[in-house]
């Protein structure tokens, strides 16, 4: 059994939508960081840097924090939503720290300085919704020929999947991105995300 | 051989030092960010992303872009500096995913609003330099008891060096936080750090 330690995030997401694809049963544990729970000396245990997700897989006795790591953890343990070529492998990994270096951080600092933060800095503002187009540009592009970011589905999209989801709630759009649209459309549809993006409930 | 396609960055480094580490013979392409040569046709058949470093394994036909996915792609290659049992490997790859999604991106962001913006926006600098400092306390805290990040020198050393040796450069101190000092001081006296921190010259 998988103890889930999460909340309602992109990042949250990421790792309750792998455990539904993969079949593995997962308990959940809500951290709500709304009311500060990350910072409990219970949680600090299993993450040092008080950041959801975490894992801790009671079969082996190994805890794991962050998302990127997770998806490669239960990719490993499962065989399942990471190529074993290598080739093809490192295709995923690299779109996946694309993902984790890139998508996530500057998406994450848009939500900030535009749904947030106490004052409206309009250099700030601009900075991250112009970075966030540059993302979805070079995902969109990396689409045109491929139903999924690497070809078949995997740890790739899923990371990638959650942040690009919540483009109505950064108040963007997604109609001069064609790819990118269709690609969001396609894996909304998959049960395993609409049961993970369901939690924690 | 080995094509590094590289600037003077924190990224950029990353990849250098591992090829010194690991002793790979490696050929450096420099790819002046300044001048905008990472958006020429060329590299952007390399990098989608357009974003320093990237790889090209003339060997395996290979091309690997993002600094994370390089470290484990030449840690795999050459067996050194990632554990193989399954606890310690994912030890160090959940610690270069903190790097890779929160070391880099913002530690990278206070560079930007503390010496690059053209306006000076307290409430920006201060957002950056508050998390670069919790990210320092919880690097600080790990290395308590720990030579290194894991334990023994890993990627995950190698990932989140170049990104903390620029404390002076962003107007920071480490003399608050002893551990993570002397983790600093004890990785730049190796000699692969020092020629890896000159490339590209």
């Amino acid at each position: 059994m998988i103890d889930l330690y999460t909340f309602t995030t992109p990042n949250g997401r990421k790792a309750s939508i792998m455990l539904e694809e993969v079949g593995l049963p997962y308990n959940v544990h809500k951290i709500d960081i709304t009311k500060g729970e990350q910072f409990t000396p219970e949680f600090i245990a299993i993450n040092p840097n008080s950041k959801i997700p975490a894992i801790v897989d009671r079969e082996s006795d190994i805890t794991v924090f962050e998302s990127g790591a997770i998806l490669i953890y239960l990719a490993e343990k499962t065989g399942k939503l990471l190529p074993t070529d290598q080739k093809n492998r490192f295709q995923v990994l690299e779109w996946l720290m694309f993902q984790m270096g890139g998508v996530g951080p500057m998406f994450g600092q848009l939500n900030h300085f535009k749904k947030f933060a106490p004052e409206k800095i309009p250099y700030a503002i601009d900075r991250y919704e112009k970075e966030t187009l540059r993302l979805y540009s070079v995902l969109d592009t990396q689409l045109a020929d491929k139903e999924f970011i690497c070809g078949d589905y995997s740890i790739a999209d899923i990371a990638t999947y959650p942040w690009v989801a919540i483009y109505e709630f950064q108040g963007l759009t997604l109609d001069n991105h064609p790819n990118l649209k269709r690609w969001v459309e396609t894996i909304q549809q998959r049960p395993a995300v609409q049961k993970g993006m369901k939690v924690p409930s």
